[in-house]
């Protein structure tokens, strides 16, 4: 889009479609000068209050960045300016990126030979109730704890049942530790990682015993840190489930009762991707 | 993520980061057959009903593959497999993509010098009451139509005042063209493309009259085809509104009094970038 102008540099120079961002960029520096007392419009004051029609929202993804953390240990994500507004009028970036970077989406495919696809993810399983496994207080001991099948049992007996097609979260306390990439992988003199994850049996119970739509976790992966086989990996999500990692701000929503709105991206045939993702409370 | 394999291949090879990627294909094999009983697990019945906490959820986001129509006429994305389940274990992309491609937002620094960038879009502008202009009779008409000053008073005699912070949004019925490329860009012989869009004096109505955080069009550009200024672009970005392109879906909302939910994406120092988009009704 916006490169009218560049359309029109086709037809006097016959160029092939696969020319047009070359060509672009002479071209868009007219629109900037003739626009110019146009892009001067002041600007408008910030937001309204964080109350909305379907409750107070909660931001729940961490900035994706070429800075971010990532299980390689190599930036999940570069930006390369095609347009800039000095030369060109405009901004414009051509992103090189890893589906499985910052805060994002493990689609079924993911982990198996012919899971649904990101984009094949139902609308309603991305809009779902909100359960929040806190375990803290045993990741503060040990950066490789693993949710228990004692730690569903114990949300359940406090907050009831879990909610139908729900999405059961973690939360470790890793989400404060982003900033800090030893702390946040964990990884040691051998490059083996640490930090926490679902354990296997409680991902086989949330299998048999709900029908949880998505697991989350606060952390890199779905299995814990040391994990060398991605037990949970390969329970959970050729069962027809997703996986979203590296969640954002679990300590501002409560343990039950809210809704999370799963922006994943919409990639025909993807494994994941990047996701905004809310919580309505 | 899901590379512990690579991860233990280093400390054997002593490869440089760089090479993780390359390493990773022979060492994940292993994992998929020590899981492979796991991987057998059945799959999960489909998704409840559309009705959830927050109301019923509409998807207003287009499929993003390379098919779908861009204002270059060139693929706005293209996916390299890194990884597939036969030979690794698991399925991977790394993806390349135009930040302007499919259902994607327009932060104010795609045509502004120093605007925000799509990460600095506050929360509270994502989530917001919609408004619906309804242009299909005249856009039926005329490919170049365009929301004028009239239609918005047309609405807000028939609904009352724009809501505070709400997205206006121009139902021209393109989204149901997506399939046709030459039907949703109208190129013409000379190249030029013909769409509806929002006339920049409806545009500066919206910024004088209301406090509208977005707007949003059915179609490639918020200028319509045409247009060789992009003065509906250079009125609204620069002044800290955002806007949103091919979004889907608007035959199934209300006039008035639903909300949208946008799934912006997060990309820090982004002008934008695909976004998965829901409205509540």
């Amino acid at each position: 889009m916006c490169h009218h102008c560049v359309i029109d540099s086709v037809k006097e120079r016959m160029l092939s479609r696969r020319d047009l961002f070359k060509v672009g960029a002479s071209g868009a520096a007219a629109v900037a000068a003739t626009a110019a007392g146009i892009s001067t419009t002041p600007a408008v004051a910030g937001g309204h209050g964080a109350k909305t029609a379907i409750g107070e929202i909660i931001d729940m993804s961490h900035t994706t960045s070429p800075e971010f953390p990532t299980y390689f240990g190599v930036p999940g994500i570069s930006m390369d300016q095609k347009f800039n507004f000095k030369e060109h009028g405009f901004n414009l970036f051509e992103l090189t990126l890893n589906e499985h970077t910052g805060t994002h989406i493990d689609a079924p495919l993911h982990f198996s030979a012919d899971g649904k696809s990101v984009d094949e993810i139902e609308a309603n399983d991305l809009v779902v109730p909100l359960a929040v496994i806190d375990i803290q207080e045993k990741a503060d001991k040990n950066a490789d704890a693993q949710v228990t099948p004692d730690d569903l049992k114990a949300w359940i007996s406090k907050n009831g049942p879990l909610p139908e097609r729900c999405c059961v979260a973690m939360n470790s306390g890793w989400g404060g530790k982003t900033g800090d990439e030893a702390a946040y992988t964990g990884r040691d003199a051998e490059k083996k990682l640490h930090f926490p994850g679902f354990h296997v049996e409680a991902t086989k119970m949330l299998l048999e015993e709900s029908s949880a739509a998505a697991m989350a976790v606060d952390t890199l992966s779905l299995d814990h840190g040391p994990s060398a086989d991605f037990a949970t990996h390969y329970a959970w999500l050729p069962a027809g489930r997703y996986g979203i990692e590296n969640l954002a701000g679990l300590d501002q929503v409560p343990a039950s009762g809210a809704t999370i709105i799963v922006g994943a991206p919409k990639t025909k045939g993807g494994t994941g991707g990047p996701a905004r993702i809310f919580v309505a409370i």
